[in-house]
């Protein structure tokens, strides 16, 4: 099996360096995987020009996985649209048509004080968010900049079709099947027809699924729920626009987004895996940034893409171990507890598993 | 100066009944006002067979202003999309060109264990949210569900053009100068073209604010920030769609959506004015509704509309004074404090006055 290592920018290449470490220990134990780098984002557009260059497309349709640190920076802010990071990630996810984003969030009972809300609110807070990924706003055309009576228009097309909502509507009441068997999904019908079809779509899928509970939610009464009460919540799924807001908002919920992973899968298994927090330039190559995120999504790789759940659940346990241990990045420090570096915290995962 | 009272369903005309009792008391002291009611929403579509009826246009747009208790309640939620009542929400915003809505998030010193954040994440916030009310996804063109290659599809158009951007930035930069002098522009320009011309425009007309400070945010981590430091924050500017959620969530922040009133403004700031929250019809009826958030949209009406600034001031002070004494509704009742109906509430507000 083929792994693609993208590290990335900022701290990128600090963060998948320690998740490398955890996956090689599996290969030594005997799982049968091969990494290899490639370029992404920032440093792609160094190198080549192209924030997804033609090598890295070859690699990434070859293997059978994908770990990527984080693409971005404020040096390309200004590059043009096609040049800049981002869209190496959008068209990474668009070519290998992973349209499953599956964004876990847990609050660890260690980390219950990271968070901004009471603990009584986020105590055991365990939401998975499916999120559509390639699709929506983001990819709907037309759109563009024009001028149209002497004046600029800028316009975006958010679009679905039938069999888009179809087949992330499976794989979230799957998902909920295997969890506590509600799903929420997400959308703006009384506003926009486009979501309107969302919700058709969804409520007709629920046939096939009885064992699961299907709820609907605008996706403004959802921000504010998610505030409100986020542990109503079980699996949620919505487009890849709500789902990009609403999944950031709920991350921030727990207050350590240097923990969270997140998976984005095609119709095979076949997925990306990469923490959910950004490049932060800020902090690159000081050797204070938080790896757990990354681990975590290496963790998810070898559930979702390999099959190997013993695997997975072994690294999921050996970090929280480590925090039970009192080890903290700088991120999720707390007076009292063991201030910890990236490099530091990979070796305790090691040393835990 | 005439007033259009729009009570709407469930618990609006509860609400609406304490704020008209309050615009009365100032009529009493000289205020030249006239107060007409008239339909909106699920009311209007059961009298009329029309959310936004012909007689309910021709109030609007002889008034100087109008009061708007809340639309909606589930019995409506079958009807055709032009039945509904969030159409004649739409449909009065557009008509009457209320581009500006503001909608103040403000938490009361009173009222700071409502809120699910931690005290020292809530306590004193105070924002202002700048929502554009008449573009975007709402409106834009070519919308609807259709047949294309063998299957539906729905399909949405976000758009704006160079003069919707400017004026509501106008509003916006005006908004931040009166207060700290900061802004911050909420849009996605990393991946939409509609929202790159925001940032464009935006930037552009901060040219003719130099004592404002300008800054820009992408919407997802906007999402976030709202939950790990809204303080940060002191005016949003943001399009019809991002604004839609944000400010839902930013409210919830305070734990008392019952407290918060807004105003939609036109260009010449006749207006709207609403409180945030929904029509609840659970509690319809029952005198446990909370009144304040209209009450205080009223004191909006008498600044922007009728630049009644002492009243105005006066109303906010009243409703300050009656937290203070320790009067609550159901919403925001703690133990140990006066639980308060909705009627009863609006005797204490008149009596401190
Ligand atoms: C970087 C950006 C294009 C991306 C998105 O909006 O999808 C990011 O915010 C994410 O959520 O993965
Ligand atoms: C009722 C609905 C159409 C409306 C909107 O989305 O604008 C509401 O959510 C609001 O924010 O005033």
């Amino acid at each position: 099996m083929k792994i693609a290592l993208l590290a990335g920018d900022g701290i990128g290449p600090e963060i998948v360096a320690q998740a490398e470490r955890v996956l090689l220990y599996f290969k030594q134990e005997g799982l049968k995987i091969e990494l290899e780098p490639g370029l992404l984002g920032g440093c792609a557009v160094d190198a080549t020009g192209k924030p997804f260059p033609e090598a890295t497309r070859k690699l990434s349709v070859e293997a059978d996985a994908i770990l990527l640190g984080a693409v971005g920076g404020i040096q390309y802010d200004n590059l043009p649209r096609e040049k800049r990071p981002e869209q190496g990630l959008l068209a990474i996810r668009k070519t290998l048509g992973l349209f499953a984003n599956l964004r876990p969030i847990v609050l660890y009972p260690e980390l219950v004080n990271a968070s901004t809300l009471k603990p009584e609110i986020v105590t055991g807070l365990d939401i998975l968010i499916v999120r559509e990924l390639t699709g929506d706003i983001y990819f709907g055309k037309p759109r563009g900049i024009e001028y149209r009576d002497g004046q600029k228009v800028g316009f975006n097309t958010m679009i679905y079709s039938e069999s888009e909502i179809r087949r992330i509507a499976h794989v979230a009441f799957q998902a909920a099947r295997r969890r506590s068997g509600r799903l929420c999904s997400v959308d703006k019908m009384n506003v926009l027809e486009c979501t309107q079809l969302w919700r058709d779509v969804v409520t007709e899928t629920a046939q096939s699924y009885p064992d699961v509970t299907l709820s609907h939610m605008l996706v403004d009464n959802a921000a504010m729920q998610l505030v409100r009460n986020p542990k109503q919540f079980d699996v949620i799924v919505t487009g890849n626009m709500f789902g990009d807001i609403l999944s950031d908002e709920a991350s921030m919920l727990t207050g350590s987004i240097g923990m969270l992973p997140s998976a984005s899968l095609d119709d095979r298994n076949r997925g990306l895996y990469e923490p959910i927090h950004g490049s932060a330039p800020d902090i690159a190559g000081k050797n204070i940034a938080n790896p757990l995120a990354t681990i975590l999504s290496a963790a998810m790789m070898l559930r979702y893409s390999f099959n190997e759940e013993t695997a997975a659940s072994r690294i999921e346990s050996a970090v929280q171990k480590t925090l039970k241990q009192g080890y903290r990045t700088e991120d999720i420090y707390e007076t009292g507890l063991r201030r910890t570096g990236t490099v530091e915290m990979g070796d305790m995962v090691l040393a835990n598993l």
